[in-house]
Parts: structure tokens; sequence; C-alpha cells
């Protein structure tokens, strides 16, 4: 059942994200998407991004939500560009969603556009929006074992950013188990582990982002 | 879009639910949903519960993940009858997954179903599984703005348990603006401050949960 609902709305979706993605070839604009759990920590680790980054890229963020702007405000405040997306009750941004906040960004003067989804590890996976590529956050608070429980979203993810590392030691995090169940799911996608609210560890993760951006430009 | 191709699951979702609560009703088993994001403390929150209240209930729980078994695991090496539940890719439960569950179940020498949800803030909140209360975990790490950005599941559950209060001093939690905003949403709920992996203030949570079971039989 699941299957034979869903393949409409995602074939219309993926439609779209082609048109996205061409749009956003043409302007040279590199766009990421964001996938994480509620609390994870994806506003931080945008932020922290940013501050990596300002000074070579022009840059802006969607920000998914159910509801309310706090994370906007946030990214506002940092003299970014922000759109904020409600989706009313909606558990992932679809390309439509997407393409409305492109129409009231400057695309001609952005190199990257980061988009925040809504804070799921499930529903966001399985759609497509025109990005040039997806990366997921776990936060050491949330488990070890998420990549045993959400192998979809670590499977679709580029990059895995494991966050909140300063707390490792207040949670019973087993480091080795986190990487055999990565490296079995995900080979081939690095794990750059940062505090974003400490501003730890984030170069290795801002470097590679950068060359990927420089890479369409 | 997202209304009209709903509708029909609901509906369906919903009469089996009805029927899910007549069966309940004529075994007096008192069945909880508990919603929550990954990493809050589901599983932790449950094995508490199930320690608290084992000597007076016979209890058993539907473990539902994406993937997986890792929990029910958990369960059953406490000596309690679980249920895995794998959804493949489907953010929540549904009600014809629960009566499969109560079918393998002995409902009549049980006294409380424990229905762990899909790790998920969105989808579950729209589901009635036919149990008796939802209740919704929200952990300290994942922060203290989760009530502005996801209103719905704050506002379906009968319960809030916040857990992890313990790392309340390693995280900005603001307690003040998080009581705020439950109270703006859902005044009636009572909010049980916990630690779950520690045992520290599972009593008065068990204590209202076991009222209620009471009052069925």
């Amino acid at each position: 059942m699941q299957v034979e609902i869903n393949q409409p709305i995602l074939a219309k979706n993926d439609e779209l994200a082609a048109s996205n993605r061409a749009l956003l070839a043409e302007k040279k604009v590199f766009a990421l998407d964001v996938l994480a759990s509620p609390g994870s920590g994806k506003t931080s680790t945008i932020l922290a991004t940013i501050e990596a980054l300002r000074d070579e890229f022009n840059i802006a963020v969607i920000e998914g939500d159910i509801a309310s702007s706090v994370d906007s405000e946030k990214i506002k405040a940092q003299g970014i560009a922000a759109v904020q997306i409600n989706t009313g009750g909606a558990c992932h941004l679809e390309s439509d969603m997407i393409r409305r906040a492109y129409d009231v960004l400057d695309l001609d003067n952005l190199d990257l556009i980061i988009i925040e989804n809504v804070g799921n590890l499930v529903c966001p996976t399985d759609f497509d929006l025109g990005e040039n590529a997806k990366i997921m956050i776990l936060s050491v608070p949330e488990g070890d074992d998420k990549p045993l429980k959400y192998p979809g979203v670590f499977q679709a993810a580029e990059a895995i950013i494991l966050n909140k590392v300063d707390t490792m030691p207040v949670f019973n995090f087993d480091r080795d188990a986190f990487y055999g169940a990565v490296g079995d799911l995900n080979p081939a996608a690095p794990v750059f582990e940062i505090s974003a609210t400490k501003n730890q560890g984030v170069e290795a993760w801002a470097e590679w982002l950068a060359d990927r951006i420089r890479a369409i430009q």
C-alpha cells in the first residue's frame, strides 16, 4: 500500500527536482540537503558551517519546519538570507516547496544554499529536492544504535556528521559499534566528528563541502 | 494534496483502531502508545516503567522500528514478552500492524501493553492505534524549543516525559521556556522529569500510569 500511494507523489516530486537541479546548475549554485532528528543540532551545525565558509562563498539557508520560524531567525541574525518553509504537518520538504524558496532568493549571487530539512530520520530520505548532496547529522545523545534502526538515511547521506561529541563521556556511546554499523551501510561516506556549539572539528567538514562547491563553479 | 491522500488511509486505520480498542476493552488491557524522537530514550523509559510496575501488572511490549530488533531484544532480556514490528520504511505504526501483534500476545493474561512507536515526532501523531493513551518523551539534549517546532505531538500527548534531566547542566536547556511552551499547547498534560537510565523520577510517572490502568480493570 505504501508503495502504491507514494509512487505518483514521488514521480511528480522527482520531475520538479530535476527542474530545480537544472536551474541551480545554470546558476552554479550548490544545494546541500541536511537530514537529522529533531534536536540533533542541525541549525547549530549550519551556523558553524556558515562561519567556516562565508569568507569564500555567498550562502543562503532554507529552513524546513512543521511550525515556527525560530531557526530562520537564528540564521538571519548572522546576516545570512533565510527562507522559512512551514510544512503544516508534513514530515519532509518537497521539490515544489524548495522551488518557491528559490524564487525569492538571489540565485545569481549565491554559491551555496543549505536546506535544513524537517527533523526526521525517515521521511526526507526518499525525497529528491534537486540538491547536489544529502548529508546527515547524528548527535551523540541519540545513541550509537541509530544506523541499525534508520539504515535508509545513513545510506542516502554522502557525508555523516557526528555532532555533540563533547558529550560522549556523559552518554554510553560505543564509537566502535557506531563506525562498524556505518561502515556496513555506507563505506564511502566520510564521518566528521564535531561539536557545533563549541565550534570543534568543523574545519574538516567545511573543507569537504568547500571542495564540492568549488567543483561545480 | 496531503489531506486528500491521507484521508482514505486514516479512515481505514481508524476503523481498525476502533476494533483494537473494543478488543482490549473486553480483555481489560490498557494500551499505551509512546511517541518520541530517535534516541530520546523510549526503550530505556519503557524498561524503567516495567521495573516500576511489573509487581502489580502483567506487561507486554510492541516495538515499532524501521528496521532491526535491538529494542525488542532488550525488552525480552528482562523477561517481558515483546513483539517486534519492522515497518520497512514507514515512519509510524498503523492499527493493522498493532492488531497482528495483539494476535500473538496472550491478552487474557495481560494488564498493560506498551507500544513503542517509530522514532518520529511527526507521523505517529495522526494515527489512532486504538490505544488508551498516547504519551510522549522529549529528552533534554533535543532542546527546549521542540514544543514550538513540533506542536502536534505535544498536543496529542496525555502526559509528557522529559528524559535525561541529569544532563541539563551539559546543555543550555531553558526549563522556563520549555514549560511555558508546553503550557500554551497542552495545559492539562502533566510533565514528568526523569532520567530513565539512572532510574530517577520514574515513580511519579509510573504512579500516573498505574492509576490509569487500575481505572479500566
